[in-house]
């Protein structure tokens, strides 16, 4: 059975560059954008074009840079903003606009202090206008999380009436636990009509933890696109992590879903994004971080030298990482240190490991970590010889 | 409906401090063990005994200190390993035995290069020893969430005919979507003997971003116990996070599940351990991350400003801080000026405010962000008085 393609769509230049301290100019934009190519998202999500003059120049920039993706620009559901779009659209070889407007019972009451009739409105003349200057159109109903099923419905018809290609449902708080997301798109696939011709899109919020599963489960239930961003940067607690979703449907094979991103290139990318922007990821952060791939503690250094599966879902070198790192510690067990130590050079017998292991603890007890060169420095106190070049 | 409770583990000090570049003191220890106690969780993992003569004056030290909790400690499927918890617990209040061993596939032919009936029966050997010891004993199937449900449950009815109280199903290497994780739980409850009599409990990992939605998903299927960190601390990627766990069960209350947990202390604990391990959440970090509750862009701005809930599903208070903050940059637009001046002690006219409006987007547009003190040093620059005090 050949393999259903979930689009990547990278909101990292509009979502995640709208973060305090994340400010980027159009040079770093460029830098950036031209990286997402290569690592195969399908859509760049560029910028907010009426938002502010730097914002439209970027997006024309990134417009006439890239190659292969879609370029996409955002507005709100006003005339203005899609114009405003479409002209610094013009040079994208793919160019989509995104337009939308708030549907939750929140934002229609106190955001737009406006009536569910009107709403439905304002989205299918948006959806029209745009339809206008370009083919490509998506949709995003802000808040679909918290907003009724059976009303978002209506809007959605409406909307593939007018034209558009792509519907994105948002999790706009992040309040959503899975199932309830996964539901809401499963409801969507079954009762909105048209809803086969159209695009599902996923994009979901961090403020519990849950962005992540959240746009699992809604690929699951059968939305083909996930917007995301590169280490989950985004508004407060961010945004469905790009490497994360990528890394989850290549794992698990049986779920018959797959991205066009070359997973290699995931952790120089974050590296890139994390330097650009200043905004570094913590160490236990997944797929990405330090400590991603570093095991310490002496039943997990045991286990993954005599099976790297043990405890290891993936192979570091599928996202970009030289190696896993079996970091030395008062933790780590003889193992451990012998498999170090082959690492830079050395076969030790048992007799030379059960002499140095104590001299390994002793000075591992009063440092955080025992390092290549510790080692190396602990074998010539011992006067072994290394018994061929370290690899 | 009453709420069922679910019990708090924090392996912040075990699973946590175990990880490169976290390694704590006995002190250091003491004071984050007090603080979890203060904080409400039910059972504190306070260390793993037989690993080193540190970690088992801790285990010591804790089990002296803590008033509320349990106070548990990690061991092997062996009797040494068995009598040195005992002993490093024997002055807790409420001691607990945590005691295991590898159930998958990869872990009986690798690790242990075993069978599946000589791993029940070291399974059933370890908790009928530890209950020589102690009344609580809690069993972990390591790997568990790539272990065969029928072998995983035959395992589990012999090791609760044993004693054991508390079944930890691990997803030790963060493999599990949440639907099959969900799934493995229900299988338990509904195929175990004498599964009602004990609690399941969630320990999962972040390799794939997923551990807090995999133990949502494991309580909504009727576990009632879930392992976690501080900040998602762990081995490699981490740990469930305490903080998303405990306030995505606190913000769904028809979910009809509670902790014990006082959730206006989660973000001082939060930096209480990030400064004592010095490791730092990213400012994306959910619930305590720098900017979980800071918006930014002007659209978000005016909709918080209209009414809170328009983007924000957790009132700040209750995680301890102190309010939410309307982050002034480029993309704020006139209302988040006025509402951070007013924050400061300035009522602006309409007329005020389209006079300084430009003034502002100008200076925004060279800085990353617009403090207080740019505020006030821009309205003494349009000779613009207080007209009230600060708040």
């Amino acid at each position: 059975m050949s393999k259903n393609r979930v689009q990547i769509f990278d909101t990292t230049l509009r979502d995640g560059e709208q973060v305090p301290g994340c400010k980027l100019n159009t040079e770093q934009k460029l830098v950036i954008a031209e990286r997402l190519d290569i690592l195969g998202v399908d859509v760049i999500e560029a910028g907010f074009p009426i938002s502010s003059p730097g914002d439209f120049d970027s997006v024309v920039a990134i417009s006439k840079l890239v190659k292969n993706a879609t370029v996409c620009g955002l507005t709100r559901a006003n005339q203005k903003d899609i114009e405003v779009a479409s002209d610094a659209l013009k040079y994208a070889k793919r160019p989509r606009i995104h337009t939308g407007i708030g549907t939750s019972e929140s934002h229609i009451v106190h955001k737009f202090r406006s009536t569910q009739e009107e709403i439905i409105v304002r989205a299918y003349d948006a959806v029209a206008y745009a339809k206008k200057f370009v083919e490509d159109v998506e949709f995003y109903a802000e808040d679909a999380g918290r907003t009724d099923n059976e009303y978002l419905a209506r809007v959605l018809e409406q909307v593939i009436k007018a034209g558009a290609t792509v519907l994105n449902i948002p999790d706009t708080t992040g309040y959503c636990l899975p199932d309830e997301y996964g539901a809401k798109i499963k409801y969507l696939k079954e009762n909105v009509k048209g809803i086969d011709n159209v695009t599902l899109s996923c994009h979901c919020h961090n403020d519990l933890g849950l962005a992540t599963a959240n746009a699992i489960a809604g690929v699951q239930n059968g939305a083909r696109q996930i917007e995301c961003t590169i280490n989950g940067i985004g508004e407060r607690a961010g945004n469905t992590a790009l490497e994360e979703v990528v890394m989850i449907l290549k794992q698990h094979p049986y779920l018959n879903l797959d991205t066009g991103i070359n997973t290699k290139l995931l952790y120089d990318t974050s590296l890139l994004v994390q330097r650009s922007m200043g905004m570094i990821v913590q160490p236990n952060k997944a797929v990405v971080g330090e400590n991603a791939f570093a095991h310490s503690s002496g039943i997990h250094q045991d286990g993954v030298i005599k099976n790297r599966e043990t405890y290891e879902i993936m192979d570091p070198a599928d996202v970009g990482v030289t190696e896993s790192s079996i970091v030395l510690t008062a933790r780590s067990g003889r193992a451990a240190l012998a498999y170090r130590a082959k690492n830079v050079g050395y076969d030790l017998t048992k007799i030379q490991l059960d002499d140095i292991y104590p001299q390994f603890l002793k000075f591992a007890d009063h440092h955080k970590e025992v390092n290549d060169e510790d080692i190396q420095h602990l074998m010539e106190l011992n006067q072994i010889s290394k018994t061929r070049i370290a690899i």
